[in-house]
């Protein structure tokens, strides 16, 4: 499905040791070490290798769209990817949900001391790759090395950073009576990839991450429809999570069709047995659009040509009735509320 | 010293858990509480209050200096300051040493279950505070919350942005021969307020930290002299890694005389008890100038103007003999070279 070919795989260059030390976050020697030959290999470009205290950058005119997250998932390795596709997958997405081609990076990390250099290195190798596939470059960062226990691993910060085009509003707050509501894809695989591994439920390995990057789909959407309305990738707290944030912020009402949201079979039936609604599971390529419903034909299409929105569906529509609301019409003719959801669900998912 | 003056006390808003829980990094109903009670109160602002999963900004015109840091530092409150105003004046210092005036800040936290929702609170005023002294405005932002143990109480991810002015070039690669090197105070307060305190030394208490926005004072400089070759605050690894960096990015030599360079008695006393050199010693509101020679008088004179310049002093010259070295006159005229620091002196010092 990714058009860009994947690289060979990346030998652990030689580091004098073969965990993390303390000294490996002083500024000094160690740290030199480091950015020398584990990060600035992964991430080499001009404006990173001048290594200054900040990036200077050239950025096309018009608004600048920016979006900061860090990520804390656990495990850190899981079927599908890992916490370095997911910091550059997760930062990029949210600024494409503004219709801004993600464009630079920044990634500071948080490292426990004692971590195996490998599985630094492991992640590092992924986010270069995701990077690469998302078309975004790291033009600077930080690091840290926390004693043992003060922090578990790694956690890493990305703030990306792309210039929305002209004509292009897109916002929570613009759905308007009418819209259609369109869903990318299946609900749920990212979260119950996590989980499933979490708690060694091995039955459910084939489950794998959705992580994904979604500019393309966006490119292609705005392509159709420069007028979308809104635009969020359901991630913590699931798909119920955005739709709710879309009918607080525009004061509509939201109809949902239970039929139309689909949810691949060992997702679905790992939730079963867990007992949780896949609207309340996080999502890490899949993304909600709120479009005029006069263009939603046509931003369908578009979506389902392109390979991360093959299975994209209408799954309901934004209505002027209870607004505030999200209303879910099950198979069976019955109506439910989704509700925002209240509890920790899933820790660590992101 | 200080031109803007501070607001009154702000007291806790009503929350309904006095800790935080795993439930308020759920993206669900308790995020949005902690969210709009406790965080959009201190930075409210109309980018920030449309809670899009991204900020839209517009920008003056101009090279975009980006800079990211993730802070650590360990206790979280300290003399003279917290992890709230180390993570606004680090990250703004950072976009500073380009010469860009800070504009925007991201902010991303990661809390530990059960921190006191009354130390967060604490940490969240210094943060308003800060951007507020510093004139920036915080437009985006993550919160995540890891269970007990899987983080020390909180850490704090800031990136920054501003715009480079148009002719301002500085860079750590643009040091020549003849250029004189300015400090803009005394060194190692920082670093010996954080580790007096962890040790628990009180009798070293008057010790405070310099955390402190130097945007301000680099203004002056620039308003002097706009070609000011390299600016850096030395942070982790202390002056001594700065003038390092220094060197080896411009293959120069750098001649230190140490009668010239300040600290404070008790920082002093303090270092010579713990056997530590000043020069290695982390500063969070110095920076270290290198201007060309014939503009060093007219910098240094707007320096001691200015409230955070006033004990500036130069205190050596750039030469293009020892290439890659730093070079130190002892006050009886002995030379002894600055190496880079190895080894861990003081983890999780920001």
């Amino acid at each position: 499905m990714n058009p860009v070919p994947p690289r060979l795989s990346c030998p652990l260059p030689i580091m004098d040791h073969d965990r993390v030390q303390l000294a490996h976050g002083s500024g000094g020697l160690l740290s030199a070490q480091l950015i020398d030959r584990l990060f600035l290999p992964r991430f080499a470009n001009p404006i990173l290798n001048r290594l200054e205290d900040q990036a200077t950058l050239e950025l096309p005119a018009g608004r600048v769209a920016m979006s900061t997250d860090t990520f804390v998932v656990d495990p850190i390795f899981f079927p599908g990817g890992s916490i370095g596709d997911l910091a550059v997958n997760g930062t990029v997405n949210d600024v494409a949900m503004s219709g801004a081609p993600p464009l630079y990076l920044a990634a500071a990390f948080v490292l426990e001391e004692g971590l195996p250099m490998a599985d630094l290195h492991r992640v590092l190798v992924a986010m270069e790759e995701a990077a690469r596939v998302a078309g975004v470059v790291v033009v600077t960062g930080d690091t840290k090395v926390v004693p043992r226990g003060a922090c578990d691993k790694i956690f890493i910060t990305t703030t990306g950073i792309g210039v929305v085009p002209e004509g292009v509003t897109i916002s929570a707050a613009s759905l308007r009576p009418g819209d259609a509501i369109i869903l990318s894809g299946t609900l749920a695989d990212h979260g119950m990839a996590i989980l499933t591994t979490r708690q060694g439920l091995s039955f459910h390995s084939r489950i794998q991450s959705d992580t994904a990057a979604l500019y393309g789909l966006v490119a292609a959407m705005l392509a159709v429809c420069p007028t979308i309305h809104a635009l969020r990738d359901p991630t913590r707290g699931g798909a119920a999570t955005t739709l709710n944030e879309f009918v607080r912020s525009s004061r509509v009402g939201i109809e949902l069709e239970e039929g139309r949201i689909t949810v691949r079979p060992e997702v679905q039936g790992a939730c079963e047995v867990l007992g949780i609604d896949p609207l309340f599971v996080a999502n890490e390529g899949k993304l909600i659009a709120a479009v005029p419903g006069e263009a939603a034909a046509g931003v369908l299409a578009a979506m389902r040509n392109h390979p991360q929105g093959r299975e994209a569906a209408i799954i309901g529509r934004v209505t002027a009735q209870h607004p505030g609301l999200v209303v879910l019409r099950t198979a069976l003719g019955a109506e439910r509320i989704v509700e925002m959801p209240v509890a920790e669900q899933l820790p660590r998912i992101c």
